[in-house]
């Protein structure tokens, strides 16, 4: 099996995007003609896959969309990735899971994530320590996405928190990068809201592919993500939309656009 | 509706019990006469709370055990919900998630957990900071477990950090119990391994309930835990065990002999 980042690495090359959409199917928001559907969640998430594969290089299942709908939202969300699976197996899936708990109960996590539901990656917490991740870390092929400092508000509360005289997000980039990534496998969250401490990350953490939220709805500039968050190759980030395509008037047109703008501040 | 503290303070008294017994059914330890069942995570849970409801006051449900099996597993959480609901719905249930996103992901996992799947309470992580678990503390009936001081070796790696002169988990208890309580809804995690942290959690949080993890399996000492934690009743927590009494050769035995134990030391 290749390794999570090298796939994502490989995608980017080939397609020329650094754009990842969320497949984020928020059930009141679907359009009328897919929740009268028998599967909404996985119509919409392949009409979006369809109209928006070409310009992408991952999708991000943010699985409390899904976990809403109970049993029903489950299969829905097995289903679009065994879609993803079989027609467009080339692009990196992440679970955004942020999940965190002790290793006993991890292990199960990463089971369902990475066997059950078959996801390249995970997002993860970091709050519980590096022992009660190991469980995810230890599938070297799957990738391990850190939240360093994300891009809501309340980031501010603990993640700005001085320890050791740097911010607890710096804190936890630190670790990452030189404690935890022994298999390779490890990336970080770092909020588009926060280009500065974006920038901080990079240069923590080296090369690493960042996951980048943020950009869209939640009010995100690209341009300053973007060029705080680059590596040495204007490379490495997966910046991730979601409702700003998903419920666009054309999903395809706005995907096209992002990734043509992420592409201008690259040169 | 009567709020999830309240219902849980009742139950307690109503069969002088602070045990909560985890209904984490991990499929390959199941006994295979479960296993050959249609349904066997539900057809265990349904075993074990026959077995121990007289001497429980609640029941914690880690969703990752159920994640682990897909949609099967998450409609035998649903069915082990209904099952509560039905038949001893005086007993506080708990959705072990330790979900922590920004708010408009933490608007549809508390639709999950409090409405689709009808738990009184959750377990949160607070990395987030509190605009993230706002959507979780609006449901004012519901309970909300804000994870301060985890049970696992990792807890030191950040949890125990020095901000503002005092360790990053009292920073949490501290905000939880000042800021975040308006709904009088919330408790905290602390784990039984820590049982000098339990304590100084209990002086900052006056009489609030905590979930107590980390006795049995992962060697936490009742009388040690029990002790520091106390509230000024004797009461006000929530004492956790999953493995040692789902897997004991007489569950109803290990529930009822812990409820003894810990009664012994509230005299």
């Amino acid at each position: 099996m290749i390794g999570a980042i090298k796939k994502y690495n490989e995608r980017a090359d080939a397609v020329n995007s650094l754009v990842c959409v969320n497949l984020d199917p928020e059930f009141t928001l679907l359009p009328e003609r897919f929740r009268a559907e028998k599967f909404p969640q996985f119509s919409f998430n392949k009409a979006i896959i369809e109209a928006t594969h070409e310009f992408v290089s991952a999708y991000k299942l943010n699985l409390a969309f899904y976990e809403a709908r109970g049993s029903s939202g489950i299969a829905e969300l097995k289903m679009t990735m065994d879609y993803l699976q079989e027609q467009h197996s080339a692009i990196l899936t992440i679970a955004d899971a942020k999940r965190g708990d002790i290793a006993n109960t991890s292990v199960q996590y990463a089971i369902a994530i990475f066997k059950e539901f078959g996801f390249d990656a995970v997002t993860l917490n970091p709050y519980l320590g590096k022992d009660a991740l190991q469980p995810f870390l230890d599938y070297k092929d799957k990738g391990c996405i850190i939240v360093a400092r994300t891009s809501n508000p309340g980031a501010r509360e603990f993640q700005d928190l001085i320890v050791l005289s740097v911010p607890l997000w710096q804190v936890v980039a630190e670790k990452v990068a030189k404690e935890w990534n022994e298999n390779g496998n490890c990336m970080l969250v770092a909020g588009a809201t926060y280009p500065e401490e974006l920038g901080k990350i990079r240069a923590i953490v080296g090369d690493m592919p960042l996951l980048i939220p943020g950009i869209g709805a939640q009010g995100g500039n690209v341009q300053a993500a973007v060029q705080a968050g680059f590596n040495s190759q204007k490379k490495g980030l997966i910046i991730a939309v979601g409702r700003s395509i998903l419920f666009a008037a054309n999903p395809a047109e706005a995907a096209r656009a992002l990734r043509d703008e992420i592409n201008a501040y690259r040169r």
